[in-house]
């Protein structure tokens, strides 16, 4: 039996509340929607979807069944992220008017790994653009309200030469090997910038192929003051000690903890990504259980992985803008803000 | 006699070699032309012009006079600036990819002081782009080779709402106040992404007009390692002491500082900006003296300022990419490396 037949034998089971798609990323999107056809929930891992057809089918496999497709971006629950949303909604930051964030992980080892499934090889000789966007873009269009009173508007994406991974393969398996002499398109470093209906902007990095320290290099800043995650820095106005002078983002650590972490890091941080996995399984059951509306939904999964092709429109076209689709066709407007605050136990 | 006239009869005298343009920035363009036309050396300050047809003045006047036109970009000799220059060129990096840099000064009291001819609040209600991008860049285009060997061919620019100039003036002169109403156009941070033609890819910031610590959050990046400036930290493959974990910049302190900090660094350090202006003036000066080519022409004056009014045009198009101009009309493409390397003393 093929394995497009067996994926869809398994969401027509009747056992099941909730697929699962843990995939090659371009499977994400048919496994998704299977199960949101056959009357299962669906949670695909990031991105949800690469092209814009993609996302579009989400949305409407998801309306049209009444399922919920939460894509799995656990980012937006680690610990400091959480915290990051909890300082925002209390107003430390005033207004916000800029984030920025990145996926920084050297990972070109995994370029070369046939057995793993995780954007391989072949999603290096195909694309260009950020075709990883989710994990840094989660967390900050939480804090942003995106879909929730504001919406992405369009994007401008431009990419360095790519060289990283010839460099790599070449010095890996020789000059002559097979590896070393792909047509490798994907540009080392990509970037992005988002601009919102309302005015926010967002600076999007994408940095896989290059030797590098891992860093998520979120930054979050307002009217009132700014967060820097390298550095482990923040700054407030009228609350910091020091006038426009840096202090520890640790002074903020004991105050602002999300509740969530309060409550369930003693159990949480004994799971994947620091605790992140846990809280995010454990919210994501939650809603099953209570019929509670997830963190996270089909528009969001939509607007957060939309940013894959429509960035490599622009990088195709000499960075120019892009617009961005609303997802949520005017219901950004009317939605309430992301309700996580607190866990039910 | 009105201001015109004073600066014309200046450059019309036969005693001076240089006249510096350390006016209203809108007035450097025309200081600096006046003088290369009266025979004079030029160094304005930054940026040189804000203008496309400025731009083109500048080149002219230094081509048709053949005098200088040296922008007084000090940035470029900053201590770790010129270190970074020298580990560029000793190969630390491998090949360049991205470098990122900001001009991000909190400077808002600035902005409402009449007597103060540093980009005032005038500029701030006329523009709304990158009009200050020539600290962060010049170090950028000197690591990058640029107008020696690579070119600047495109941008992309977008610029957030303007909200932090309204929020200063209306705390400190009252919501009733002329400040607190007028109109400013300038968003709060702008981000431009440059693309060279060898695809090199730049991220620019801009950042003034909201509480922050001063930071040129300068990074640079390539094939074998990365900088960064905000963290004072680095990782070099290969050489660095833990696979992809960041070590102190500090380390590479000694082994890599500029030999034109090596010589210069007990006068210097008692001059502006931590020497840097000293170092400046001690090349520039050198060059007039000796008959050799300033570190800086006319060339970098017009690419690293026009980024000013090309972002501009982007920010007005939803960021639509905006073509550089070739100001050396081909000679980047046999010029020359940079030659600053060691002092003459």
């Amino acid at each position: 039996m093929g394995r497009v037949n067996r994926y869809k034998r398994m969401c027509d089971r009747d056992d099941l509340d909730l697929v699962v798609a843990a995939t090659h990323p371009e499977m994400h999107t048919p496994v998704s929607v299977a199960a949101m056809n056959a009357g299962k929930h669906a949670a695909p891992e990031v991105p949800a979807c690469y092209t814009a057809e993609e996302t579009w089918q989400l949305v409407e496999a998801s309306e049209k069944n009444n399922r919920h497709c939460y894509m799995l971006e656990n980012v937006c629950y680690f610990k400091e992220m959480l915290m990051v949303l909890n300082m925002v909604r209390q107003g430390l930051f005033g207004e916000l008017v800029y984030c920025a964030g990145g996926y920084q992980h050297e990972s070109r080892v995994y370029r070369f790994d046939d057995n793993r499934p995780w954007p391989g090889e072949d999603i290096m000789q195909k694309y260009n653009g950020n075709y990883y966007p989710t994990h840094p873009l989660g967390p900050m269009a939480q804090w942003m309200d995106i879909n929730r009173g504001d919406q992405f508007d369009y994007l401008v994406s431009v990419s360095s030469k790519a060289v990283g991974l010839k460099k790599y393969a070449t010095e890996k398996f020789g000059a002559d090997s097979a590896k070393a002499n792909r047509n490798f398109t994907q540009g080392d470093i990509n970037t992005t910038i988002i601009r919102t209906v309302k005015g926010q902007t967002i600076t999007l990095y994408y940095d896989l192929n290059l030797p590098r320290q891992y860093d998520l290099m979120f930054r979050c800043q307002g009217t009132d003051g700014i967060y820097m995650h390298g550095m482990q820095k923040a700054y407030f106005e009228g609350r910091s000690p020091v006038k426009n002078t840096w202090e520890p983002l640790e002074n903020y650590a004991e105050e602002y903890e999300h509740p969530l972490w309060s409550v369930l890091s003693d159990t949480a941080k004994n799971y994947g990504h620091g605790g992140g996995d846990y809280i995010q399984f454990h919210r994501l059951f939650e809603a099953l259980r209570t019929g509670n509306a997830p963190d996270m939904d089909v528009y969001d999964a939509a607007a957060w992985s939309a940013i894959c092709e429509l960035s490599g429109r622009s990088v195709a076209n000499r960075g120019s803008s892009v617009d961005i689709p609303d997802f949520t066709r005017g219901k950004w407007k009317t939605n309430a803000p992301l309700g996580i605050v607190r866990p039910i136990v």
